[in-house]
């Protein structure tokens, strides 16, 4: 009865099953058969033209993507609580060659323009100040709540107007689209790259960076090799994310996560610190109430002193989620 | 009949079987129980206690095991064909933070004390000048020769004389230690960084950077996170290295290709640029030759004008390596 | 009547007077005998031994200090307000490859160790997250506030206890040392370095860094050279610090300027928003109020929406200030 | 009798009677009237809309400009004696943020079109190889040689096609001119980027950054700032270059130093090792040979173990250049 986290799940038979298919003789790197058909397979999915590279983590699939859209002299805007500014060990002051991130407040770890413009409207357009040149956003955020084709439009007219890139690190992409149940396309909206989330749902190793330029590719996949990300046999990193996107595997995992949230969520009721819209939930429970659940056998990390942090995968199983929610609801 | 590239061959079927067994539930990163029985593991195996990390690629290996080793006002001084600088895309520019590669010339791309002291010894001692901070040499060198422990014990002395570091590029570090018929340790000598290589040689996508000196292991990790390299499901990555560790797997293999090259070698005379003493031939075979070869089914790569490069894996068929020799005989 | 930056001053007679006197052949780069003399004359200023080097900028003298405390994959805690944050166009960044900066809160722009506390006391021990490596501190702050020698001791020990380095900005340390009325090591406390401004304080364009572990200088002299700030004609920086520290004009032109602020501070009153200890006055004005005295010739920066910063510098004349500050009083 | 260096000259009257005249109150950093006027006397002197920048030294200079032409995952290719490789202290590899140097052979420190295609035309067009983005010239080159504008036009041509980008490290670029008899437009001739030389020529600190694509203008000056070269009081600077561009002074004093040189070189005849064309001689001297003329009192320094190098400076006296003659001549 696990909650501790979606990067602890199994990985799906299907993409394990993947990497059997692809042991064969192939050129090494991405020269092989299956990684050539990222591209439009990608395509195909968000309905026009983009590049999709292999990278083994998040951390450098954001960092490749937003290297594309930050110079190392400029800064990027997140929100305070950003993965990117939080989880990745400094990576993007790495692969952005020492630029800066800038850290807006918002509810949810979503941000308006509202919220980035209270961290960046007071910037003196002057040698002296660090400009901004891009945003990101997390789909779902860290606090699990999505943004709508809606929110996402007018980011993307903002940042437009504003001559700023915009990322999203989707390390849980899936499980906004299945809230949102809309086509990717729409929970991508205008962003100009996306770190596509494929391990937590599912993958064992690889997940993918995808440029909605698709003239930018060849830069992030000289600097993909720069960052020794380059594996020797991609084709098994093609192949996972290949097995992923198998009729929209990608799409039932996170639809099942999410529902196993929502039956928890059902019994959490005013317990909740965020809306729970994809597969985490955040939940006000004291210290004895941690206790008594933890003693039932449900395994969760704390959430400072008096909440709780429970996540969902794609292998949770609907008796533990049923478990849960009625062992919270006695509580 | 492919001998293309030892990248291209297949994953040893211990190693998928590995991904198999660890495919249950643990902590995420490098927190499962795989992952931390490395150290142990490598320390038995080099006979001392050393840190042992996964990594994706080779690149990464070198990078982050050459960054305890060399600042970034510092130098690197390698073969002027080394890997590092030839086939990494710039990684150590990049992971370095702008040090420099200083090129050695050397027969067979190994590095003699005089081949180094060629390039280094007219650096004058002032801030002009980026001053070397450490060597790196190839085990087996990238035209497949072999440092013998005593050339080692040299280069150690040299480099300790000298305030040097010294790493060892072991990308074909097996083929190395099957050729020398002695330990792992004798293997790398002196020097005080590995990156221990072992996807060509069976494995999939897991290489290990070993560290001798274990107290620069807690560094080492907060770089590799920096880099994008801590996967989130580190298990699938320790138990690849587990499973070639075991019963000397990699050993296993790479006396097999070893064997492969010899037989291929022992029909290759005069035509040979470099002893066989790993797993790679380079042969002198003019435009016709290497037409008539790949019309018998022989895969390979030109090496210049004229001559071929070979490459055996752990899963050349006997047959085929005895093919090749006698089609080579026959020329 | 201009009272809009230190910077705007001229520069001292003597300084000028230097630049002339060593206008002779000698070395180039640092080799000259000026610059040879100034770890002898800091090494007596503070009555320890210790390295100092002319440096064009505070910016690049803090970055080349700091370089010296925090490794790439660290972070620096200062003042959200600190001029490394606000003012130095990323430099840190660029200098400390990446490096992250964590911005803490202080009255004044000073901070303590519970300010320090605040921000870093949540960061968990693990390769998710940047770990700090030193704290940077500015004397005076960017509020023109003061430490004391005994909150320079606490805050030595805390760093001491957390493994932090510890760097002074001291872009106005004469005008700390000043109003301190103490040595300039008192005014340096436990620092580990100390980037020491001239240049606001009737220089031209050298600044120094101090380093109190002097065996650190060898490696500051390489990335000094590495950055581009090994000036090919080093005398004339070297004898401009000369030229302020003979005779204590230094601490002469800080006193004349501080003495400046503290006559219109006395006029001042409620309006202050910061106790005025050394040549900045930020003072409650408004709109109606600041174009009252732009329209009798006061020159200054407004500073937000109702207040206005004054600086007074070595060149301020008495008449002026005593003018400014009746021209406050009669508002 | 000094031929050290002229980075041992003295500084130009006419720039120290500049310092006096600025001395006065102005907006800091750049924002003075000086500094504003240098966009359009660069603009002048080069015939066509360019932008200056002054800098502290010529490496800032070289690198601030490289970093328009080269990305941090691309190669500058340069002379293997070239300043950028050989005495800049790795500086370009910190500001390129780990680029590479690609090596080129030519004659007299000069590149040709075939010298630079011996050392790129094997690279694969690959990520795994550095790909080339630029080119850099000296002018006169680290032999005291000059490139025609016939010379320049070809290599221009050659980088057009090639895509890549063409930068001029102008130290001596004075010289250069002086010795073409052309304009300064000529000597540049097709180059994106120029590092022009003041310092050895008279200035004291200010070297200038030229782009002949005045649209890079502010991202060099961002990249200026966060490389902690913008003087506080710039005003300093602007000034020591116009009064070097004033009535060409510039010009004059390069005439006068190629001159003392071309008085020198006619006493060396056949030891001679490169042609001189601009203020460095590079001359067969045995030692017996170099210690007579240093016991005559003339200074300079050993180039290898049987030549000297001596250059000239704008200060030479013509009887010192004359003295050096006969006494060479006498040997």
């Amino acid at each position: 009865m696990r909650f501790l986290s979606d990067n602890a799940a199994r990985v799906h038979p299907n993409v394990l099953a993947a990497l059997a298919k692809a042991d064969d003789h192939d050129l090494p790197y991405d020269g092989d058969r299956w990684s050539a058909a990222l591209d439009e397979r990608f395509s195909e999915l968000f309905g026009r033209e983009c590049a999709g590279l292999w990278i083994a983590t998040g951390t450098a699939a954001n960092c490749l993507a937003l290297g594309t859209l930050v110079q190392p002299h400029g800064a990027l805007v997140c929100h305070e609580e950003a993965h990117v500014e939080m989880d990745e060990g400094g990576a993007p002051g790495f692969y952005l060659h020492g630029a800066k991130l800038i850290l807006a407040k918002g509810e949810g770890a979503l941000l308006s323009r509202a919220d980035i413009e209270a961290v960046t409207a007071g910037i003196r357009d002057d040698v002296h100040q660090v400009q901004p040149h891009a945003i990101s956003i997390t789909q779902a955020s860290e606090y699990g709540r999505v943004y709508t084709p809606a929110m996402l439009a007018k980011l993307g007219t903002y940042a437009k107007e504003s001559g700023l890139g915009l990322h999203m690190d989707g390390a849980r992409f899936a499980n906004a689209v299945a809230y949102l149940d809309c086509s990717a396309a729409e929970a991508v909206g205008p962003c100009d790259t996306l770190a596509f989330g494929f391990i937590k749902n599912g993958g064992m190793s690889a997940e993918a960076v995808v440029l909605f330029d698709p003239e930018r590719a060849a830069e992030v996949r000289y600097r993909r090799k720069r960052a020794g990300h380059l594996q020797c046999k991609g084709r098994y990193q093609a192949a996972q994310i290949l097995a992923m996107l198998e009729d929209d595997l990608w799409l039932q995992n996170a639809r099942h996560s999410n529902a196993a949230a929502a039956e928890i969520a059902s019994a959490c009721g005013e317990r909740l610190l965020h809306a729970v819209e994809a597969n985490e939930l955040f939940v006000h429970l004291d210290t004895q109430e941690r206790e008594a659940l933890r003693k039932q056998g449900f395994e969760f990390y704390d959430w400072g002193d008096d909440a709780a942090r429970f996540v969902t995968a794609w292998d949770t199983r609907p008796e533990d989620a049923m478990g849960l929610a009625k062992a919270v609801a006695a509580l």
